[in-house]
């Protein structure tokens, strides 16, 4: 397959790194552009972005030069960083001259004809973009992907609601601090302590998770139809959101049963053997204690849904805790995934 | 009143430390006794134990010898942090023989005759000590506080129960690593990091919080029947429990109804005035971002359920987050208040 | 003594925040202002700030109305936390209109009039401000006291500086986060880190402690003669900066002369008994793993410097730990601390 | 080359697992036996050992069978983890017996014919082998890695010690938690705090450091002579020992000379290319904020010292940062490379 041109937007925040670091040695992707701020446009990468990930920066975008975000860039695909105003002026213009956006931002999300992709979940929402080109006389395209609670709940469910339907969901997340990027927590919040809050999180959960489990119907999507309550959490931990949940499924499955479902669980990104896509896209673990957010979160390259503590809940019927790594599973990995599974499937052109 | 004497049973650990925190300074109580295992008897306090809170170790502990654990200590009450092995050994034994046992041990927590009282909450259990001497032929006594988790919920939840009913229950811990003692939990285990389990602890969550508001009808405790699922974690704090609450509740009240309930309970401590008691056992903050243990776990000098985001819940109806100082509202305070408690009610003879 | 109006300027900080928590209930003054910047002036300072530290924002801080930082406030003292700029604009204006100004920021702290003081160790720099008030014509005056990490070695180092003098000192910092204000260090960089920078610190200390350790020879400040290497780190600690010293004393003394020498020092806070004033300015402990910050630096209120593992060091002489709460006794308290002294001492006016 | 058998000794440890991770896909060592404590002996690995490093229990580990510690080992080459007891009682029996023994543990490293390695530093005192054979009848041997801290210090002084010669060196270090092994430092003294001691650590570095550095002189290892002081401390970091290193050297070279020396420093795992041999083992970053542990220590798979802040001392000279992984560099990755070097340079048969 020839390289495709890619440009990472925003991107010397800690989600735009965490796409440099994917993207340095892709197969089938080569980063053409690196964009900023206008402030910061016209440096070199290397004197700009105090790197924040281990292992250092890749040399090639050290020696970069940082281009304004703008609606000529050479790059077939965008992956965008944007902070959400920037998302707001730029996204649309990009994806109205020619480009593939693949946004990690929120946007477009709730968008009636963006879709809103997990891979391994919900490839067929891409169906939508045709709707999406038409209506907006665009020829390039937005796929967005969710917030990173978001995607690391609905992937670990995704095969219980597929299999049983959920009817209920409770769930009270403890967040990693790369979720708010950098400088964000401060850590006199950060140390010794839990933040009961995080700004819009507990909406944004309940919003998507419906959309990524709901359906295309051809002209708009229809969201799964259950209850869902989140509590969202900020705790000392770098990297690897760590959820709780309780859940009512139709049908009162086993423990078994709703074991050997995500067990099972395969989707698109495996069938055609993408280079992002973990082997196993839900890690099912035995032991009492795991997932742990420094023993599992790397677990498939950071890309797996760690699951462990499946047992019966006395209110809803089913818990769990899940964990997945915020800024590759539920950020920059997931835009990656998504556009290798688009890329494979002819959806951005030959 | 006369002051009475007092043993700290366990006195080198982590809440055996709290114990004497607390009633170095009683108005009531004065230490006689500072017990532990017997190859440390015979030595000097303050030669044994690190010290493990700020402020250092009270000048009337450091002096003391350390005597073991035996059936004549000359002390009218005993407060037990015992390990389980030795409290199940002990407590009984001390009670046979007229000590009145303040027992923060799981040991008798659940006997039929054994009180698990929580002073605001349910002071009425108490009731059953007459039973519990008649039976046993004691002429001491057994009085339990609970599990720190279950108080927390317990305490919060209490004016709920009361004025309008649980039905159901689902909670989320975020436990304290004092929770585990000292040397506890290992520091590669808590750095970065969330452990999803903890042994026994939601066990015992859904056991005591039913025995706390059920009732004692002269005969035997009859549980609050209720539905009640517990995840039970350890985050990177050192003191203080949070725990994110959804709750049904039965004639599903408005949320200004719930927020009055929770500001206006009160209980016998505050209408004794009990030395150890708080001003408002419950605090409710408004803020988004409230409760946290850094600025919160020492309101009312570690004694009050700091309560925050009460809101409503899309699946249960009522949500909220508490926060409890684990080892002094959770476990240390609260034997403590048991005893001024019953010792104002004139249980504990004259 | 009459109670003697005070401002807090730059009250909305980290440092502000501590001058309000010491000076709520402060025996000699009573605030009458809380200024910050012109953006905040005229709202309820309740409103504004969020409140940093354990026990809660005092009430008297709540319902004040924050005032913009102006020459005509009426206060007879100042406490400034502004940031330097603030600073530089405003000290020096209010000292001439007749305002003392305590100031804990580094603008004036080496101006060759300005009385640079810890009150225990070198209060008589205050004879200073005569020549300061004759020779800028101001009818207030400016004091500073110091960066946090240089009081802390020369407040542990002066008893032997005075009985022996020090030659040479190297001296490694692990400082507190609240040392760098809120938001501060993001939690990213502080997390499973050691940052081994602070902008600006390792100069500040060289400086400053030669000034306070030298002498006002009635014209001006003679620095003492030695020489100083500081390596300043950031460490996962919320307060208290631990450093670890290594001196050369003139005349080689014994540990145990050193040892005496810091045991026995009081100064003129001990002979004055003022309000904050610790009972032991230097308290040295025997054990081989103290001090420890979350043990030892709220000693005395937070306003000792606590020492521990004083023993040979094969290079230089003698070596040990000193731990110093940065925000109480390395800034807030040290402010307040000279303002009683000087009061005390009558240098106020009456 | 052949495949050499390996055992690990102590395999249920911190470092023994480390040494499992790097040896597990070694080209030219194969493991075949990893040993535990009697009491574990004849289980799985995999369900004995709680695996405390990201990635996973390799699956070679996870099948084997736990061995007793027994002199009949079948491995040519033993990796040793134990504990201080069982390596006195083993080490020098497997020696006896054939086996070459690399050791981690402080047994035999002062001993007068076992050699102190760090492979870059001083190959050369394997010469002293034929000796140890000689004189104590083996027809095994014993070469040792010292004391994480030390290694750390000597490997990023070595080259400044050979080109100019150290006078006098005082360093602090800021040591991570896992150099106390598992569960080591209870979380309780880790979070929040720096414990400013850690049981022998100064006197081993101070020992080991002019052990290194020394030479051997055809019969005995005559040490390095310069002064050295040492300040250890704890710090709550999961992985990287932090050192503050002042030094005073020889001739007083200038910083771009010591600079020099330190870039260009290669040694005999370089020259050889041995397959665990960083390509650079000294790192020099120009930063004024690095090396920090959770950036820095993985370069080179944790093999380099990473250097940082080089610039002149006031008091010695020169002084820098330098930043070590210790379960790798400063321990089980040392052993792997000292047996790299001895089985390339043919010192353990062919």
């Amino acid at each position: 397959m020839r390289k495709r041109k890619v440009a990472v937007l925003g991107a010397t925040g800690t989600v735009g790194q965490r796409f440099i670091g994917l993207l340095a040695d892709h197969p089938w992707f080569e980063i053409t552009a690196l964009t900023t701020s206008d402030a910061k446009a016209g440096r070199r990468y290397g004197d700009v972005a105090p790197w924040h990930w281990p292992g250092g920066m890749p040399d090639i975008a050290r020696e970069m030069k940082l281009a304004p975000t703008t609606d000529d860039l050479d790059a077939e695909i965008c992956f965008s960083a944007l902070p959400s105003e920037a998302a707001a002026q730029h996204e649309a213009a990009l994806a109205k001259t020619g480009h593939h956006v693949f946004s990690n931002v929120k946007t477009h999300r709730m968008d009636d004809d963006v879709p809103l992709i997990i891979a391994e979940v919900n490839p067929e929402h891409a169906d939508a973009l045709s709707v999406q080109r038409q209506r907006r006389k665009w020829t390039g395209s937005i796929v967005t992907n969710g917030n990173c609670s978001a995607i690391g709940f609905a992937l670990a469910a995704a095969p219980l609601h597929r299999s049983f339907g959920i009817e209920r969901a409770v769930v009270t997340t403890m967040q990693a601090l790369s979720g708010a990027g950098y400088p964000g927590v401060p850590s006199l919040d950060a140390l010794d302590n839990v933040v009961p809050y995080i700004a819009e999180e507990e909406e944004k959960m309940q919003l998507e998770t419906r959309k990524f489990l709901g359906r295309w119907d051809g002209r708009r999507f229809v969201d799964a139809d259950f209850a869902f309550s989140a509590h969202c959490n900020r705790v000392s931990v770098r990297d690897g959101h760590t959820e709780a949940v309780s859940l009512t499924l139709r049908g009162r499955p086993s423990l078994a049963d709703a074991a050997d479902a995500m067990r099972a669980f395969r989707g698109r990104p495996q069938e055609l053997d993408l280079p992002t896509a973990p082997a196993r896209p839900i890690v099912l673990r035995d032991e009492q204690d795991r997932p742990q957010p420094v023993l599992d979160r790397d677990v498939e390259r950071g890309m797996a849904a760690v699951v462990g503590r499946l047992r019966e809940d006395p209110v809803l019927g089913i818990k769990y805790v899940v964990l997945t790594h915020n800024t590759i599973r539920g950020a920059a990995g997931a835009s990656v995934l998504n556009a290798e599974l688009l890329a494979a499937e002819g959806c951005l052109g030959s």
